[in-house]
């Protein structure tokens, strides 16, 4: 009863983005990239316990195109499930073969802190109708960008790399992992339906408050003010609406100023390679923040 | 929304028995005990874990006292505290100054691992009528015995113990575990009820598959074994039937098996005592043991 669903969400697929960081991380410091590959495993274990309990807490019915593990199994299940995840990621960091382990147990537990910290925050924003965009970045700071620049650093910690090249890749994963949630909330309106999976709109829909809804309603006046506020109030909104929403995003320069954001971050990112050596791995990270920039997915 | 509930769970008391046994093992093999704390902290830490996401689970709604986490504030605060704890645990443990520190993280992931399977197979026995006495040893020794070895398994390590030592430590643990459960079993139908602090006879009434049930169930005939079955096919009893049971279990002797059983163990954990040297924390070892064969409460 344990072990099938673990095995369920583990072979769920999913994009295996904190893991490549880690490898490429330790590549780019001059590591051997065997030596990271149980903190890898780690990492992507560890997202996924993220997952299902988030799943069971937001109540959604599925998943990567398959039904969640508390709609598939039940809640009881889910929250083991995710527990066992938690004690099998632990599990796996530890086979790490380095000097450093104390220190990669030590920077991995402060991502699971935060993680909760963060996921207690976008619970807690869903009943609020007053959250600020500083308040917005600290929770995916907490819930989606610091487990991104976990991965980062871990894999420059096992690779050896100097304090210099270990703050660099760890400041890229933060800039990365804020770039990428930000574009989350972006490709929701202006994605292409097919290639994004998800339904266009969801988040407004939700009254999710994204990075838009939360710069629209900072900024809108009038008529469109009175309709940010009344999703925010009503918790959400028609799916007729998403059109005019997404009108009044353009109108208010939301949809921009959120591009623009992510270039940034993403531009962040990329200037902190400039600390590592050249390499082909520095090349791949490079890349990587490139191809997040124009991601339709 | 996730600190005060975390306050509200660790400040809630308990006998405390883990760390008692981290610091006690510790001492026992002429360690520090000053190094053992963290540890025997973190141990703690991770059996309210266990607590705040079984009461879920179990719909239980109050625990010490005092109202459970999820009926004082709701299953998704419960989810995100047990997680929250555990990250807490680990961040503790990790405190440890000690070069054994690789070791002790992975006996203590290994305590995890076989705590969420122990549960498994305890929400997995409530809905099964045929749960043999091994699988029940095997249950509570995953959800409540491993966590008891780990304890004194980790204070022997902190403390330098040698492999002897701590092979006696990690099995007085083992043993000393399963005479508590099955002690626990037992007070529920013996105890003071003033002393014990529980309403006596709730395991028969929620026809818990404890290990009287199992061992009536296999021993009684008749009219007697009719009764035991019927408790288990409808998953539980009146109030009013507590006492038949308990003659049950009284005569067909199950009520001297439990208590020869956790004498045994008590035994064969106090005999593990021989392998280490004369101290001080040796005697409280023993007397906690003993304390456990006679304790009411």
């Amino acid at each position: 009863m344990l072990y099938e669903p673990v095995q369920y969400v583990l072979s769920g697929g999913g994009k295996r983005i904190r893991p490549l960081l880690v490898i490429l991380s330790c590549e780019a410091v001059g590591g051997d990239v065997t030596h990271a590959m149980h903190a890898a495993v780690a990492i992507e274990i560890l997202h996924n316990f993220t997952l299902v309990h988030d799943d069971i807490m937001d109540n959604a019915s599925s998943r990567r195109g398959r039904a969640t593990v508390h709609k598939k199994w039940d809640n009881n299940i889910a929250i083991l499930v995710g527990d066992e995840l938690v004690a099998l990621a632990y599990r796996e960091l530890l086979k790490t073969q380095s000097p450093f382990i104390p220190r990669v147990a030590d920077i991995f537990t402060e991502g699971v802190v935060e993680v909760c910290e963060g996921q207690t925050f976008d619970k807690e924003f869903e009943s609020r109708k007053d959250v600020s965009l500083d308040e917005y970045l600290l929770m995916i700071g907490k819930k989606t960008g610091k487990m991104v620049s976990v991965a980062s650093e871990i894999g420059a910690v096992i690779g050896g790399g100097s304090e210099k090249e270990i703050r660099a890749l760890t400041s890229y994963g933060t800039n990365i992992g804020r770039a990428f949630q930000i574009q989350d909330d972006l490709l929701d309106i202006i994605a292409d339906e097919k290639e994004f999976g998800k339904t266009i709109g969801g988040d407004i829909v939700e009254g999710k408050k994204t990075y838009l809804l939360i710069q629209a309603y900072a900024r809108a006046r009038g008529a469109d003010k009175k309709m940010i506020r009344s999703i925010i109030t009503h918790g959400g909104t028609s799916r007729r609406n998403i059109s005019a929403v997404r009108d009044i995003y353009k109108r208010w320069g939301v949809i921009d100023m959120a591009k623009k954001a992510v270039a940034q971050n993403i531009q962040r990112a990329s200037l902190q390679l400039a600390y590592l050596k050249r390499s082909g791995a520095r090349e791949m990270l490079a890349w990587f923040s490139e191809m997040l920039l124009n991601r339709n997915f």
